[in-house]
């Protein structure tokens, strides 16, 4: 179906929205009127904007307060209809969104809203324009989309039908079901947008929290459905009222917002991208870094190898068990301190997630290929994280090692080490994308998002994971915005004995972060361990954490640059990532001065 | 009365914390346990470290989850008690908070809550310790505070007693009154918070939203009264949870609440600062600037005559009617483009304004005085801006003008020109403590917050004024964090005759900010004009707007530095400052590259 996106949900002048809107693939744009007063184009110009841009304007909106209303005030309404009618003939739109009233003035009469937007839809229909009349969830008098469509039908006129909102319904708690009784000709218009389920007053919600479709809580997949079971057939239009797209640049905005829709049309059959290919594990985690050194003496004591080195550049992979790490020290305009800057994922069929991620507009990456590098299949994360698609050891399937020469030999047995999961921290304005991208892309699915406390600032984190937990990426931001690089990124690594590997660190010259001692008097408080057990952890570190499932005991290396690693083990089926022990963790992190520096 | 804050309403690591609380003034803390829990400090060390501060440790906090349990559950809670009033011994801490059990094992019988919470307190009254017992507002089964004192009275243990908690009492929307039937000497501590009046799930309101008392929209001082009357004594506590707070400095974050209590008691009649002296008009509003030369091109333009120079500064005085506006080119470190420094406030007791200000913790700014100059009494403004308390032409007072030398002759009498109000840009984190600073240092009353959108971003904005507006102070924010600095303040000089005041500048080659055509287009479809009315305005680029009162024209110079002007004419008693015309405003600033930069 055809796409269109409302000029408010886009940051910028007109100009920019219109081209964000047209190069993010839309057919189509809602044109808000506060956009047009604000532009020094004239209707004409922006007309002929669109038409450049392959654009048409589907909707002017929003016309306020004009049905239901005394003689006096609804003489007041036609005339500034009059004037809107004849700017949209300049402009060239074909419908104008009609709000229900929200005016004081307006009195609960339906039989006097129907003969007055009857009477309006006279006038529209002499400029050749249809009238689209919505119930606003706040309206006066007018406030579900039943009670809306009575009134439409009521009036019986051939240019006046009804605008169907995906947030007006679905935060009000209707049932949906009921828009199947509108015959599909007479919906001239769906507006969609998700939301998070917030318990709030319902404008405020609408006004600051609106979000693209998959994004929140709302069964918009299921609305649509309904929608198209009468035959509606105009476009899918995104209208999304949203504090931060407010201020993020319109370019990426745009793209997330066509990516929602294209997840959306998928999801209810309209489409069929190619599927998703779910990453079965972890193939490995790149740093890049300026000094090789650091790095390689801290994967060193935790009895990492040097197995191999690229062929053509400057990155040495370093192995233990299944737990693959690539240190680049690559070219100079990507040396902004140590970092972790790729994820090689596991892929059953790695030319297939590509094409996945390329039809849901994921930034398909160059290939870093020399003369006889295997292919790579890779793309740009929300972050700027890259996404390697590839198979180590898969028969049939170029490995991504063939790039690589090897210096020694690696020790693929041992002790069941393996990548656990990666944690990388999100730009303040990208978290509810950066979820949608891994499920949507991906086919990850987003657990729940948790509240963690640092000293200096509360953090939000929201874990994506395939079904059997091998890949599982725990995406970090700030709960308030603030200097996103102050957070560190980390590798966790599993092993089977967590307190063995930290003791074999540390003999090998590794620094533990230390955890105070009020720690584990809480622990002592809170559980009964084995004699001993508790003074071991004491003494390496480890935290501890329990659930319903199992426990988890973890420790923490130093930082280096932004990055840091993790040692855990899970045991039982512990499924979380000791959430409950991260305030102590990030309280050591700022106390320790050696932890926090580059 | 003794002044208390819990560590979680602050920022930083728990010495950071202790420190800033007691700079700011408090007598007491309430210690966080995860607070303690990431702290290297031992419990003896944080002891001694309050002790060396001149802090008591007034609470322990929380316990969670203790009461209502079965015999297990119970069992194991006591075993977590004792660990805790040893760990209280040692802290030197003699009050421990309970929270009403969320616990899905908990059950909802009172008599076994009361048999239980008599247990703890009898284990805790062996350590000399009491317990504070305290209602969450989304407890499981106790949830209001006149049922958590209904079990703690029918324990009837003389170490155990009730905490009231403003935020869970006024949030549950529960009738402080009825706390005037506890006994005071059963109200073993007193939490206050807080917060903006948002319809929202509750939980997630008190853990991300309180503010300090005076920032929010709850009647805190009508709660303290009733809890006066019981005759409790003991101290008055902040606990607020607010993520901005969290990553905001501890220093100032603790000034702010130790004002926010001072004014509290001083509302609820235990003290009595020198009261507030609400000032009668701009005195002058002070640029400062590297180079004068566009500054005093654009006042030349304006009308304004140089009328006099600092004798010891580099300070000229421009002077239009009763509009005055230093232009300051003063010490380098202050030259980071042109900007709004300072703001002279007419006062009938600059003394005593500058002792109110004192009082309540603002700031107090060294006299920048020469030998000669007159006694200017200043304090800084939350976002930094200096307020100068002074007087023009009153008899018994030194008049500021003193330390200036007439250059040329004002023109006094001219044709009504006055500054109508001043537009401060907030740090983002600091809007609703500028609103508290304005109001109960200065006296000002804050007017409802208004959303504006700007075309990067929505923008909020709270005018502070007096009660015959002659002094308005329009504070503004992005609603989402950006780059602060981006946003500009303006000068808004009230006029009789803003078209004739727009002519002249145009005439003296003053450029006015263009704003375009359509919106005058939209203008006509609203209201009716006479001949040629709207003409004029197009012409100018001249604003309108209406309101129950009156009408609002205005129009805009050029931005220079960070600073415009605007022009504007109030008629008819017109209240607002032309926010609808706002988003038109901001986007013309930002198209015309001219007016945006520097």
């Amino acid at each position: 179906m055809r796409t269109s996106i409302a000029t408010v949900s886009l940051s910028g002048s007109l100009t920019e929205k219109l081209t964000a809107a047209s190069r993010a693939g839309f057919d189509g744009v809602e044109i808000f009127e506060n956009d047009l007063l604000a532009s020094p184009l004239t209707p004409e110009e922006i007309r002929a904007r669109c038409a450049d841009l392959g654009l048409t304007i589907d909707l002017y909106q929003p016309m306020r307060d004009v049905e239901a209303l005394p003689p006096q005030e609804f003489a007041r309404a036609l005339r500034r209809a009059r004037h809107k009618f004849e700017l949209m003939r300049r402009l060239g739109a074909g419908t104008v969104l009609v709000c229900s009233s929200v005016s004081p003035h307006a009195v609960d009469d339906d039989a006097l809203a129907a003969e007055q937007l009857g009477a309006l839809a006279d006038l529209a229909q002499e400029s050749g324009i249809r009238v689209a009349y919505e119930a606003l969830a706040w309206g006066r008098h007018v406030s579900t989309y039943d009670h809306a469509w009575r009134i439409v039908e009521a009036a019986g006129h051939p240019a006046l039908g009804t605008c169907l909102d995906s947030f007006h319904i679905l935060s009000r708690g209707s049932d949906p079901k009921g828009i199947e009784d509108i015959p599909g000709e007479k919906i001239f218009f769906l507006q969609l947008a998700d939301a998070p389920l917030l318990a709030m007053d319902v404008l405020q919600w609408s006004r600051h929290y609106r979000c693209f479709p998959g994004q929140g809580g709302f069964d918009v997949a299921g609305l649509l459905r309904h929608v198209l079971r009468t035959g509606y057939d105009g476009p899918l239009s995104l209208e999304v009222f949203n504090d931060v797209f407010r201020q993020s640049e319109a370019g990426p905005t745009a793209v997330d917002a066509q990516r929602s829709l294209r997840v959306l049309q998928e999801t209810v059959g309209l489409t069929a991208p190619p599927a998703p290919v779910v990453p079965s594990g972890f193939a490995f985690a790149e740093l890049v870094t300026p000094d090789a050194e650091p790095v390689a003496a801290l994967l060193a004591a935790l009895g990492f190898a040097r197995t191999a080195r690229h062929r053509g550049k400057p990155v040495d992979l370093w192995q233990r068990g299944e737990a693959r790490i690539l240190v680049n020290t690559g070219p100079a305009e990507r040396r902004d301190g140590t970092r972790l800057a790729a994820v090689g994922l596991e892929s059953p069929d790695p030319e297939g997630a590509a094409r996945r991620a390329e039809a849901l507009l994921a930034p398909v990456l160059p290939r870093r290929r020399g003369p006889g590098d295997a292919p790579l299949e890779a793309v740009a994360a929300p972050d700027g994280t890259e996404l390697f698609f590839c198979a180590t050891r898969r028969p049939g399937l170029p490995d991504w090692r063939a790039d690589f020469e090897d210096t020694a030999s690696a020790s693929d047995a041992d002790d069941g080490w393996r990548v656990d999961h990666l944690s990388l921290t999100q730009p303040w304005h990208q978290f509810d994308e950066a979820a949608l991208f891994h499920r949507s892309v991906l086919g990850l699915r987003p657990q729940e998002s948790v509240d963690v406390a640092d000293p200096y600032g509360l953090l939000r984190s929201r874990a994506v994971t395939n079904d059997d937990g091998s890949v599982r990426i725990v995406l970090t931001v700030g709960a308030a915005p603030t200097d996103d690089t102050a957070h560190a990124q980390h590798i966790a690594l599993a092993t089977d004995d967590v307190v063995a590997a930290a003791r074999r660190f540390r003999a090998a010259g590794g620094r533990l972060l230390p955890i105070p001692a009020n720690y584990y008097d809480d622990l002592a408080a809170r559980y009964e361990f084995a004699d001993g057990e508790l003074e071991t952890y004491r003494d390496l570190g480890i935290l501890y954490d329990r659930d319903d499932h199992g426990t988890f005991r973890h420790c923490y290396t130093r930082t280096v640059g932004r990055v840091f690693l993790e040692l855990l083990q899970r045991d039982g089926g512990y499924r979380g990532y000791g959430a409950a022990n991260a305030p102590v963790r990030l309280a050591a992190q700022h106390a320790v001065r050696g932890f926090t520096g580059g």
